[in-house]
């Protein structure tokens, strides 16, 4: 099965938004085993879509559109859609009493072209729109098949969620089953090196690494008859990642580092506080992003400046003037201080220079350290950041603290630096 | 000129990563007047690039390639645009010293592959990466032209801006100026309703609005025969909708809102602190995300249970107790106990309910208040955010804490609630 996904709108064209519809459907067709072949991009103008659809379906058995089903003049991709597979637009009773419903519960006046949004091919598959107006369709002809979507990504998602999954599945022909290894603190061509040997056997299970942003992502994934065979086969191959690369992995499931980490100090009731200068409070924004995380998260203090390490944390005002903030000194005694304060299980310090400017001879840009007291130990780790730029290095920083804790709390050894 | 983007990559098909190139490129040419007319995606196949070159040749007089300029066998877009354009490929002197420099400075063996990277059109345009290694090109044949830049972003964008914008001014046909007005605390259908005589009346200049995460952007543009002439006739539907929206507008220059408030709290050497509860450091994260601001920014505080408020800000317990957490008496209470501890100009203190739990009779997932001390007076504000999901509440807040400031740095009135 190949599938083209044609994405509509002039605003993709002129790059005021960005499309993640086609990111989704194509992560999601891929899991689906149905392979994208093309992706499009065409304005709002009948002539130039109706071109792109005759040529995707010379290659393809199936395009997917999404935008361009809202009620304005601009919005036709539906009726160009029909059109080219030769199907009538009749009105669907339901989609006019919902838009109905809507007006009268926002109370704003009905133009005639809401209406356009209730009109649905003769023949096909009407998928409505929990989330929004615009309803999704299927048509099919000569063993083509096209399927329209809105374009707002929380309508077509949950679309897809809802209704669109479960018809395209009588489209595939085998099973996938991926997994996604997640890994922090090795670059993605050490990775390589270390599992060339799979990567080069490839067939199937088909191997692909990613890098971003310190982190690295390797999935695994096997297209058979059964789902069962498919899993067999992916977890194979995963196993053999994990012991090669078990001081790097820390999880098989796609979940990110800081979500990992929430699980288990709330599983735990572990305890946590923070205190941050260089990363000004990502550490805990981050930390918070996890729902049910106020259970065990304590407090965060940012301190910017010698005062508030001071104040705060009870650095030492010598240790600052002789050491400098950004020090193993410092580092140390601002997760100490922060224990000495709060008395959370975990208390996690980083000092550091996140640039663009603040670096000093011996002390660049993209220099941190972080401190870690957990179970009456303190440990403090030396980081250098790439320096790709300021928000980069503050990111590192953040993951490499969440990786330390990670580490402390499995018992594993925590590496001098990063 | 009529120009098509064609984005090479099979991992872009597979949904692993998303086409930022292509919304930067879409943006930038648009600004030089180039219209983008179709955006193609495909795989590292040579075959379907050959046909996605010539159908896009067919309706454009130019193509520009993203990716596939790499070393592997994957990668030959070059290869393929060359032999479409009739070009021959020779070698680079100056690409192949680099591409060697590079090995040895990193110590790697350099395999012959690497210096596929350093073959080059016959007749055509280098563009030299000085961020990483493949260098682009620009060829021409019949009218058209082909440029093909690589694909990891930081190179493309340099490249872009070192040397492509530049070649591309020679095909630009008139001059484009616009600006784009940043507004926050009004709904987009709201201000579209505001301005919708300007919108109708568009033809040149173009008012196109958009919304995002309770911001709003208005982008108004202009294609003249010089550019004063599209900047005067820009600036006078600017200066109009300005004048209808000036409660909400905070930049004409598409600034973010924290870049307009950190800068002039740097210039104004007035110093802030913040605390923080359902945001968890996220106010703090994003106003660190300006350079320089530690000069003003003083320290942050996370306090995200009762103790923490009552042991950093002195919070009154019975208040915790009688109030709740999420009240107008806290809010104050956490800016002026910020503002005791801190004596910083402005004390801005949140405390709300994030989600997806944690609603309570009268006190929706959602609510928060806000309470900001500034020359020696304290507003405290109710906010209800549209409650879409847990992180667009807190970045919801957040924004409204900059707003808040905003106001109160310009002397402007604050409203009662958002």
């Amino acid at each position: 099965m190949k599938c083209a996904i044609i994405s509509v709108g002039t605003e993709l064209l002129m790059g005021q938004v960005t499309d993640t519809d086609a990111v989704y459907l194509s992560s999601e067709l891929r899991s689906l085993g149905i392979d994208v072949n093309y992706r499009y991009t065409v304005g709002d103008n009948d002539s130039r879509l109706r071109e792109i659809i005759d040529l995707a379906l010379r290659d393809c058995d199936m395009i997917i559109t999404v935008g361009g089903l809202g009620p304005t003049e601009d919005d036709m991709t539906k009726e160009t859609v029909c059109s080219v597979f030769g199907e009538n637009l009749v009105l669907d009773k339901k989609v006019k009493t919902d838009l109905i419903r809507h007006a009268t519960k926002y109370s704003y006046e009905i133009t005639d072209n809401v209406f356009k949004q209730a009109m649905v091919p003769e023949h096909g598959e009407i998928f409505y729109n929990g989330t929004g107006m615009a309803p999704g369709i299927a048509v099919s002809k000569n063993g083509k098949t096209a399927i329209c979507m809105p374009g707002p990504p929380r309508e077509m998602k949950a679309m897809f969620e809802g209704g669109v999954r479960d018809y395209l599945k009588k489209f595939t022909d085998g099973c996938i089953f991926y997994k996604v290894i997640r890994l922090f603190g090795r670059g993605e061509s050490s990775i390589e090196t270390d599992i060339l040997d799979l990567i080069d056997d490839q067939t199937d299970p088909t191997i692909a690494t990613y890098a971003k942003e310190g982190e690295c992502t390797i999935r695994v994934a096997s297209k058979r008859a059964t789902e069962d065979e498919a899993r067999d086969a992916v977890m194979a191959v995963v196993d053999e990642i994990v012991r090669r690369e078990k001081d790097y992995v820390y999880s098989i499931d796609d979940e990110d580092l800081v979500d990992v980490v929430g699980k288990k100090l709330e599983d735990g009731r572990i305890s946590i506080s923070c205190c941050e200068s260089c990363t000004g409070g990502m550490f805990a924004e981050y930390l918070t992003t996890v729902p049910g995380i106020s259970d065990v998260f304590e407090r965060g203090i940012v301190t910017y400046t010698y005062r508030a390490k001071e104040e705060e944390l009870g650095v030492d005002h010598d240790t600052l003037q002789i050491c400098t903030a950004v020090s193993e000194e410092v580092a140390q005694q601002m997760a100490e201080g922060l224990y000495k304060k709060t008395g959370s299980d975990i208390c996690i310090s980083v000092t550091g220079i996140a640039g663009p400017s603040g670096g000093m001879p011996g002390k660049p840009v993209g220099l941190a350290y972080i401190g870690c007291v957990y179970k009456g130990e303190t440990a403090v780790v030396k980081v250098l950041a790439r320096n790709l730029s300021r928000q980069w290095n503050r990111r590192f920083f953040t993951l490499t603290m969440f990786d330390i804790i990670n580490r402390r709390l499995d018992g594993r050894p925590v590496p001098e630096s990063y």
